[in-house]
């Protein structure tokens, strides 16, 4: 979930000076309105890395926004006061009354993920910990409150150039503690403490927000631009007296959650002798990762996704071609038959699940949900944002019963598909490939964008990571494909 | 939470036989209606202890409808083929399509209790366990399914006798194994494990109807009834589409939930000496142990529900006069203030957490959520459903802390009420505790009673159970409220 918020996302001086003004008179404006609606109230928890500007968000929207509505709160080591009584006291003390915006630096996230990092607490105990944090935050919302959860985020080199900076200024190396160092130390091994807190707590109706800090433009504009777009909404949904939990506030495009698929290198290529060469490599370690006896105890489970026309089906033969035709099953995923309607949408997935020893490979996938559904408005905002939630617990179900997990995102230019739309309508035997959806569907192509930016932020996780994979040259993706199933394998056997 | 299914409900053959036509040609009518609306599916799981009858509601239910669109699986120990699979990928599978009823027997819990029992996991795993389920379950209720939780129960002495009568009767005694022996040997162990798993997943859109078995009549026809009442719930939600969240099944009056209340024996009465030699000596014993060293370690919290004019001040007084003012706050509950108003619900309470320590009284509480709220149509049924489980998730916050939680029911015959609210009117300094609205909340006892009946099935739980009392004796009353409270504390402080 952290990925996208390790690429360097910034925003010009000038974006920036035409931006801000305009949001800064929105948010006045619809904190007024809040505070005259009584909805609400709004609470910002803001976790993340050090050095990444958590601090300076606070200020920023306090500067922003009128400070008689708006209350920062934030949560140090314990008081004798706050020790004498159950955990949960201090937050319901400091909760902020409807029509108020709260902001929470440092709450029950960074407590807990302390207290891990330290040892005091064992898996057991964050399991525990983090079931009663969904109960209680579910809760909240279900009372009305609207919970914005932001995890400010470095990568592991910005963080390190960013305390160096706050290190070497007079101004501000009073702020760089021995503590903030010893815990860069620990950043490889935090990380996927991180992740996998995330995405256990990240729900339909309180999802986390990663946001890269290393540009302070970027990160203010973002969490406030989230927060307004999520205020409107609360404001929108009492007229027209939407239930609860669709308040839940949608997946940001502002946050620019595609530059990750935006920046992928499409002009890779692979010569030919290259791509032969590595077809017969890996398809030949494949082989003999699926006979081997070590494999009885997983199973391997692959999703293709991408763009129409962007090359699955013919990967997806580049891996079968390695396989015993007993041990795997190709299965396509189209729209649902009447039987599958009847079901949650999860059903017609786990009906395939594949045995220790098996193979499924899946052609589309369970993200159409968040995909398809989302984009053709086929279900509810409510429904596709829980969705995330709901396919993590399934993923994590998989792997935890020993299944490999492997999922791609195959990337094409608009450019490159429109030439194989027209390739594939010349082609008689390709024809049946290309219908009047897939023509329509380029035209919804930024919306498509954005949703599979939040797929890959959102179930990128630490237990079943997504590739994305550069498909403009069909061998080049083939390869990659081949290498990586390969390599998953070999770990998971090792 | 297993109480009330501990008292030995019964119906008459003839109550018996003018319902049970009734009921059956409304299953049938409501089962085409689902079979058409194509809502649902409604899925009934049913747990319990052995010899309770679970395999004859399934037979019963199987028999009054129409078998092709209900379905009765029963899982038992694993088959290789699921063996090689994720756990819930059995239950996956035999899932119910909407229009369908389903009877799952012995699921989840059955085979998660069975696997604490026999120590195969230990209590991290089970907590891990029930969240996992509750997030499961949650997800199927948001995909529109209906899921209805029944535990069928016995007490200890009722399974002993059910079990030696199938044991002796040759046509039954086969049913009756070494393993069912073997389980009632451990009921006591088991009982608190119930409990505890009951609580922690009884949630509002996926409640426990916990059904005493020992009377086959009530048996049969509780559960018969709980589910029309559901898919006639079910089926009305969809004309007027309503959301999702509140096809929740209300809390049934029909399995007769006041039972306990209306058992209450209030002839029961004390004499004056022995009055006054047991205020004394429990006051006594209070005094000390709100003085012991180890109470620095505990707090106590005192809840005081009933009717008017039940009895609660004069029965706080008689606490409070054995407390050191310095130590203890009484906390009388009106109306929420505005302030109040702005928060969730339980924020006021939250307020009032003592420290370690410290002692909090509250003459009406939390429950006024469950009670006046939900009688009054204050708050949404979702709402009231939810709190449950929200103030069971209270309660263990304030125990897991130290806390002793004691909760008082105090009940009064309805002529006892008229003559205390006659005698408030004429003695002139008690007449400012009399008011319309007393008058006015006469005259919808039923609803409370049942609403009563609900808090204690619901919320009288291991960490904290419900202490009904005989009011009826004012003076009978406060002995058996100090005595309770001292007993509390004497096992805390042990």
């Amino acid at each position: 979930m952290l990925e996208s918020a390790e690429i360097g996302h910034t925003i010009t001086k000038a974006a920036y000076a035409h931006d801000e003004p305009r949001l800064r008179e929105a948010l006045l404006n619809a904190q007024y309105d809040l505070a005259q609606s009584a909805r609400g109230p709004a609470l910002l928890v803001i976790s993340g890395v050090e050095g990444g500007g958590r601090g300076e968000i606070a200020n920023q929207l306090t500067a922003w926004m009128d400070p008689r509505h708006i209350r920062v709160v934030a949560f140090g080591p314990r008081t004798p006061e706050e020790e004498a009584r159950p955990p949960a006291w201090r937050y319901w003390r400091a909760l902020p009354a409807k029509g108020k915006v709260g902001i929470f630096m440092n709450a029950w996230y960074s407590e807990m993920l302390a207290a891990r990092v330290r040892g005091e607490i064992d898996d057991g105990e964050l399991h525990a910990r983090m079931a009663a944090i969904r109960q209680h935050e579910r809760m909240l919302t279900d009372e009305g409150l609207v919970l914005l959860k932001f995890w400010i985020h470095l990568s592991k080199a910005a963080q390190k150039k960013r305390l160096r900076q706050l290190d070497h200024d007079p101004r501000t190396s009073w702020r760089v503690t021995r503590d903030d160092w010893t815990r860069y130390r620990v950043y490889s091994r935090s990380h996927d403490l991180w992740e996998h807190v995330l995405r256990e707590t990240s729900t339909g109706e309180a999802p986390w927000y990663v946001v890269e800090g290393v540009d302070e433009r970027y990160r203010n504009l973002s969490v406030g631009k989230i927060l307004l777009g999520t205020m409107q909404r609360t404001l929108a949904a009492k007229r027209s007296r939407v239930p609860k939990h669709s308040l839940t506030p949608t997946a940001p495009a502002v946050i620019d959650n595609v530059k990750l698929i935006r920046d992928l290198d499409l002009t890779k290529r692979i010569a030919l002798n290259k791509y032969e060469e590595g077809v017969e490599r890996y398809q030949g370690k494949l082989a003999k990762l699926t006979r081997n006896k070590r494999f009885a105890d997983h199973s391997l489970v692959l999703v293709f996704e991408g763009a129409d026309a962007a090359g699955k089906g013919g990967a997806i033969r580049r891996v079968t071609a390695a396989l015993d035709a007993r041990q795997y099953v190709t299965v396509p995923i189209a729209a649902p038959t009447d039987e599958e309607r009847a079901h949650p949408y999860l059903w017609r997935f786990w009906r395939q699940v594949p045995p220790r020893g098996g193979i499924v490979i899946f052609d589309r996938s369970w993200y159409g949900r968040v995909l398809v559904e989302r984009v053709e408005g086929l279900c509810s905002v409510t429904d596709w944002m829980r969705a995330y939630d709901e396919i993590n617990q399934f993923e994590e179900q998989l792997t935890t019963a020993g299944a490999v997990v492997v999922k791609f995102w195959l990337q094409i230019s608009p450019a490159e598909q429109l030439r194989r739309f027209r390739e594939r309508e010349r082609t008689s035997f390709k024809r049946f490939k290309i219908t009047a959806e897939d023509w329509r569907n380029r035209t919804k192509s930024t919306d498509y964008k954005s949703a599979v930016g939040d797929v890959v932020d959102r179930t990128s996780t630490e237990i079943a990571t997504w590739t994305l994979v550069e498909a403009e040259d069909k061998n080049y993706a083939r390869v990659k494909i081949l290498r990586t199933i390969v390599r998953r394998l070999e770990a998971a056997l090792a």
